[in-house]
């Protein structure tokens, strides 16, 4: 196989223009287009992943296979590995994205035991080094596969088993090392099984105190080996599990709180799983930022109507301005960036179908962008929001604040007060939103 | 009107047998029963409501009243709020409930002002005092309504309008006297406006800051009275607003430890809110006893088809007995109870279905104690459960947890692990609990 | 109280540009541009609704009036009436929509008795009468409220007392004569309340053959007094009861077949009701015009995150965008329109909040129809569709569409075949409909 | 392998006693028992199925197998099924079950082609037609997979290209070939893919009108044959499709009324299909009996709070308690079942686990049935029942429905009424249920 075959052309896919009439090219992403003082590329910082564009063959819980991509049958996993990589970082050329994330499972095989999947890791993170040289993407982050092989079916830091714990431990700190050699800008946990299917065989402070144990000494090892990035926990609610630990940014900032964590572990956010826990994505940036806890966003999107992760590409221009009016008006990403956890349809079986995917939410975003950045410009939100609380602007609310009243001071003055509602004016705002 | 007209009979009910044909009677809630070391009643701590009670009309948001009580109609609002108590103490005799709660809007009439408010409530509180003295109910908590005036319509301690929270503060001051005079256990505060409808005009952040400095004077209030029991915050996701601050219990402890009211204030938590939330009843009881948030429980129930809180009165023992069989396992209630913040169906307008609705719970609780309490003695999830996790307690992964190990150290060990995954036996526990 | 009080204009709403900086004027809906070969207007034939705008009072399950409209308060109903409708109409004058719906309860008073209600509502008849000879407003559709009053707690047509089955008779007898007598091009049934709360009191079939009775005998009705509309039933899946039979357009279809009322009743579709239950709004569209059920459209819209009705005003263009698709695809409305069965929220204090939301709705429309037009001449989406459903336009597959064909025939044709699957394009649909 | 070494018993599960202590052992289930007229094993007509507890594997959409089950680790193909085929009838003596169900695929390999499908699917039927001479269990139905193979992605018989629909064909006779050579009582069809992905991709209308046309040849297939039983459609709303056309019974009832097979087509019901459909489990037989659709049914359960198909054990006795009520009310099944449709956890890695998972439902079910037995005979929800729609016996009432009465007389006969409601006795009856 040579990666030029794989999809239909071999140039990057450039920026044209709103009305162009080629089929793979940006309609609104042009990536050195200025706004809001940084370039397009640099505020959106567009990762594509590996595991759902070139891990997953398009299986479903009612059915296998549709992809039959030609490095997922052979017998040597190497030999494999390698020319997935090939088509990878050639997708990550021809879509021009800074960066890249992957698992360990995603790039190299597992072998026979740990020692063996470690080596198999490093070799593959040569490979990757290698290609690096010379490719313009970087690493956003690395993580650990800690929920698909049968030995974590009970769980990875919280497992009943404690050899289980150290198993994830070895995998994570060879992801780790990996991720720091490659210069990975973040590392990532996602808990897919740290939580439980019942109640009835689970142990919910004893798997606490683990996970919590787990955390600390992961931070102590990224500190040890001189990783700059933050560990990252990726919030969700359930599935594969009834109720995983890490349910939403709240259920995070708790266990970050009684753990001691804060400031070394932030979170990594997406949109389906804030609509599973029952929030909306904007909710929970807004949440992050509010706690000092945000790092980075998965960019897919769910199905309001289905209960489970779909992990579809983001398409939803309005939604998107909203959450990048949340990011811009917090300085936008540090070491943050936008992943594609997103895959294409099980039936989207054309190579190309991952470009079209790409390309259309790399668009949406873009023009999600350059709506907040208009708005934040214009004050179209900020103005009315300032006027809203305008009240607790004076002295003596200040002063309630700062805790220089007492609960009797200010429930005497109360007695005579009779304060008037003033208009929320959500239409009105909804109005203005659809302007933009 | 005379109370012993408003029900069909006058002699409190009493307990018979399972198979009693008495339609009026209990069938398993025999209060003097001794079961795992304490009398049922001190176990179960039954509270009945002044809210859904005596004060919901039957509404619903399509329509009005279908109940017709006769003290919801008249003009000397202060003679309705004393016919209105005549007839609750007349059901907390009947029904031999050792506890009883209220909101301050539910007992007296809110008047033209704060201060009116003030005093009313205060002749209530009178009038109560004098009812309890031969009465053999207590109060199991008090608290306020900062939720159905319009002036709360876009949040109590979180309003932009700092009048509105020193309202707040005013109406909670005069709801802890009241409940401190009537010797209450507990008192609760619930958010139900303090969120958002929109986050397009909310200021998260600064609304969080009010609401940890009003929880915080609420605290230092009730030291300086004297006040013993806890503060609880009743967690519920969204209804009436879009989103809550109090979501969950986790959501609640995350924000007790921001604004450091960690041991001061505790939960009160409902099966309702918890399924709204995406959590199941003993999830939320488990959580909170795993982080010492555990207070208190209102025993409703919700229906798992519908998305809003239906407020039924709990009648699941299988149910009932895994919330019992959390409860025992950590000691009970301390002040905690089971509070029936649960309304009659809109249909169910006979005064005889508030008995029939109190009692049926009040049977199923009791079966579900019974079961439970037979579970913990045989140690039929307990054993199974040690067992699980028996692996943790060897000397090495105590040293692990105690963080004597480095993530080095265990990942080499780790090399050469191969741990094998042993069965979770989750029908076979199944089928256990379907045997009590 | 004079009506050009109420709002802060006189002058009916105007169409502007995109850019406008008039806070009430149209940006995108402009009546007599043409689209599609009819005027914008004619496409859209908006529709303002009586109760969410005037008669709803702003309450909610946990909250009381927040809106104090003047008509709301005075002792004198008919009177109040009056008001309600001078200022319904002058809303309908600034909006400068072509129709309008309503209930019986929302425009005249009960009284007491139905002999006094329909008196009433004749009375007001005659005032809409009068005031549409100089109004640019027609009827869209009238209907009967069925649900509010406590008589109906446990159904209208499908109550256990066949005297409130008759009273819902007398009650839509009246609104459909002054439907009729008001020129209104259909006419609405919503079964709020003809479904059940618990399957434990209610006799389902017995209850299916009462509403059949009920809608044979309003054809037959209908058609005796010449009224040439169609009547339409509003599929809802629950709330306020636990259960309507009326649940999403299938259960609808199945009911009008089994009752053989096929043709004569058609459905109102509501994207809030089709989200409540599992569908999407285009669904619902899709599956009424494939079986022929298709009558009018809500345009309202849910909260994707809310388990209630929240009948909020649509602002989702993408959404309309696809609504319009189907609606043009199938030659769009023949007696229906687009009625804002919509209510702003309960914060949203202030009489221009009315106009605000109308007009944000009527752009985000005006909007997607456009953007429906275009996708429709330029085959969008329905180039890609004719070409995936090419294979069955051969003589072999019509034939066996055709019924020409056996089982065996084709199994036995089928032993060789080896049909390849083709890429369902999905994202890159859904990448050219963002192009719009 | 031998059989005798899967399990670890030989022995066929006994009937003891409630508090029996064999961890192996009915405690309920008596299957010659007499309870209502018949033997609980004629009542019950339980069914092992051979997907789950066979076929799958173990894994979810985060991780792979963990059973490790023999039979599924070799080269020869139908040496692995026969393999399994000797586990499956030694499981199903154990149980002692009276019926099993299978798909194609489970039980044969798919070769090559349809041809070599169709060829091991007859080998196995003969290795099962001599199995079942010596064994007790007969065939409760036999369906096809027409779900898993990436052809039939896009669905079966609504797939766009013709010669899916033909190969669904083939497998189809194929498989009701086999259910009739063993005398199956019904045969089923679950369209799993029998939907759409996105409706922009979709041709709703095309697609019924194959799956009528698809049905209908079915039907006289089914003639041809003579195979007597039942055609069942199963009706799910979701997943793995985002919306399949047999969302729920009242969609197959639209569907079967308007492609005219009503009466020759029934349905096979879920519970977890139903809650998915926003339904409960009684609703949907309920509906079916009222609509002279009830086939058959899968006795598994969904987790509420889950958005996806986990197919548990069903284990609620109350619930259970419902379902058997509604079975007894119509006389119990004809040719249909409980067909255990269910699976073990992933994490119930353990043979005997299947045994477990299997006892506790039947027990389940068992008790359910005792307890719906005796609400029937006492009348316990059929005596309030009949009095409460008692006012539908008037002869005037009579006459409404026989169609005696018009619109106007009616109406005309309100002008005076004012019936007054009756309580629904909602909780009173949900005591009674929790009396049995």
């Amino acid at each position: 196989m040579s990666d030029s075959r794989f999809f239909s052309i071999d140039r990057p896919i450039a920026f044209e223009s709103a009305d162009s009439d080629t089929a793979l090219a940006f309609r609104h992403y042009d990536k050195d287009r200025e706004v809001a003082g940084r370039r397009m590329e640099d505020h959106l910082r567009f990762s594509a992943c590996y595991w759902h564009s070139f891990t997953w063959p398009g299986g479903d819980p009612f059915g296998g296979e549709t992809f039959l991509r030609p490095w997922m049958h052979g017998d040597d996993a190497m030999a494999m590995a390698r020319s997935k990589a090939d088509v990878a970082f050639e997708m990550f050329r021809l879509l021009d994205v800074p960066f890249f994330t992957f698992h360990d499972a995603d790039v190299a095989p597992e072998g026979a035991s740990l020692a063996e999947f470690n080596d198999n890791l490093k070799a593959i993170t040569d490979l990757f080094a290698q290609k690096m040289e010379t490719a313009r993407v970087e690493l956003l982050w690395g993580t650990a596969n800690l929920f698909s092989h049968r030995r974590y079916m009970a769980g990875a830091a919280t497992n009943p088993d404690p050899d289980v714990f150290a198993y994830a431990v070895g995998q994570v700190k060879a992801a780790l090392d990996a991720t720091h050699r490659l210069g990975g800008a973040n590392y990532v946990c996602w808990g897919g099984r740290e939580g439980y299917e019942t109640l009835l065989n689970t142990d919910m402070k004893r798997e606490l105190d683990q996970l919590g144990r787990f955390f600390t000494m992961l931070v102590d090892y990224k500190h040890k080996i001189g990783f700059e990035g933050p560990i990252l926990i990726e919030p969700k609610p359930r599935e594969p599990t009834k109720h995983q630990y890490d349910f939403d940014a709240a259920a995070v900032h708790a266990f970050l709180q009684k753990y001691d964590l804060l400031g070394e572990v932030r979170v990594n956010l997406e949109q389906n799983h804030a609509i599973l826990a029952g929030h909306s994505f904007e909710h929970e940036i807004r949440y992050a930022f509010a706690n000092d806890l945000f790092g980075s966003l998965d960019v897919n999107r769910g199905d309001d109507l289905l209960g489970w992760d779909t992990d579809q590409f983001a398409m939803d221009v309005g939604e998107l301005k909203l959450v990048f009016h949340e990011l811009l008006k917090h300085g936008g990403f540090t070491t943050g960036g936008l992943n594609f956890d997103a895959k294409i349809r099980r039936q989207s079986i054309d190579p190309d179908d991952l470009l079209h995917a790409h390309i259309a939410s790399m668009d949406a975003c873009a023009q999600g962008l350059l709506g907040a950045a208009r708005m934040l410009e214009e004050g179209a939100l900020e103005g009315p929001l300032a006027k809203r609380y305008a009240g607790w602007d004076t002295a003596e609310a200040q002063a309630t604040l700062a805790g220089e009243r007492t609960f009797e001071e200010i429930a005497e003055r109360a007695r005579t007060l009779d304060p008037q509602p003033v208009s929320g004016l959500q239409e009105y705002l909804e109005g203005i939103l659809n302007r933009y």
